[in-house]
């Protein structure tokens, strides 16, 4: 049923990147994400799509909660590398970084992001390798002025790679 | 429980720019949506968020078939007219550009397109007043090369008003 697809039609698609970040307890992890969207605007929710073999999945699966930072066009690579390419299991990632304790919970970037938002999810679907879970936005604060940083910016401008475990990656 | 929603942190997020396509038999039509992502990688799945008082909601919802169009940079202004802010119970929208029938039945767009992909819908999420309606890629051709459009673009480079049917939709 399903026709070879021409990877460029994918490719052409348009995403920003953010770092979505979780909780259990005092555990704190987070992840580089760029399949986030605003689904609604009254009330306002957000769908994140997340790897199930990610360590922020199962954090998010617990505590319903997660936290989404925009990532400023200044952002260094080496942030990417922490937060796209290394896992919670083995790096305590947080510590790394300046954050603090959002409303929910999650850890609250403080670091090259634009702004934050914190969502309460009400809602999974399951699609197999991921899920998409749904949250109403129970807070949201601005740190600085700036442009976001875009999938296509992070690809071109920073050469930067994109892990197996995203919903966009392609195979090469 | 919802503390007030500082709207720069919803704005600072990014999008795409999409012609969203669906048909009921000899019935077609599309509008422009910008809350469309994949969501999968293996298989390729879709998700496009639509609000349930167009058109194009109640076509996808009885063929379950959507094509999306990835936009040139170069569009022009009187396309997003008449396919953010015409509805097609008013006018026939496709009358008005060129097109083929996809193996879905959706018309796919060839005016200011990068390329296009045809999805069956396998999966609903109601969402009060929007619903995510997730897809199977089934087909996908690219058209010409150029720089896909982006929301931000829009709204800064065209000015572009944002339907109050979006998802992303922020009140003055």
């Amino acid at each position: 049923m399903v026709n070879k697809i021409d990877s460029r039609t994918l490719r052409d698609m348009s995403y920003g990147l953010y770092i979505l970040t979780s909780h259990d307890k005092d555990y704190l992890n987070g992840q580089i994400i760029n399949s986030i969207i605003q689904v609604t605007s009254s009330p306002v929710r957000l769908a994140a799509t997340i790897n199930k073999k990610n360590l922020t999945h199962e954090l998010i699966s617990k505590s319903k909660v997660f936290a989404v930072s925009t990532l400023d066009n200044s952002t260094p690579k080496s942030f990417f590398q922490l937060f796209g390419f290394m896992s919670g299991r083995d790096v305590d990632k947080l510590a790394k970084v300046r954050h603090k304790e959002g409303i929910s919970g999650c850890p609250v970037i403080l670091e090259n992001a634009l702004s934050a938002i914190e969502a309460s999810v009400f809602k999974e679907v399951d699609l197999g390798t991921h899920t998409v879970f749904i949250g109403n936005v129970i807070a949201s604060e601005v740190f600085g002025k700036g442009r976001s940083l875009t999938y296509r910016y992070y690809q071109e401008a920073l050469n930067g790679r994109i892990s197996e475990n995203a919903p966009t990656y392609i195979p090469a």
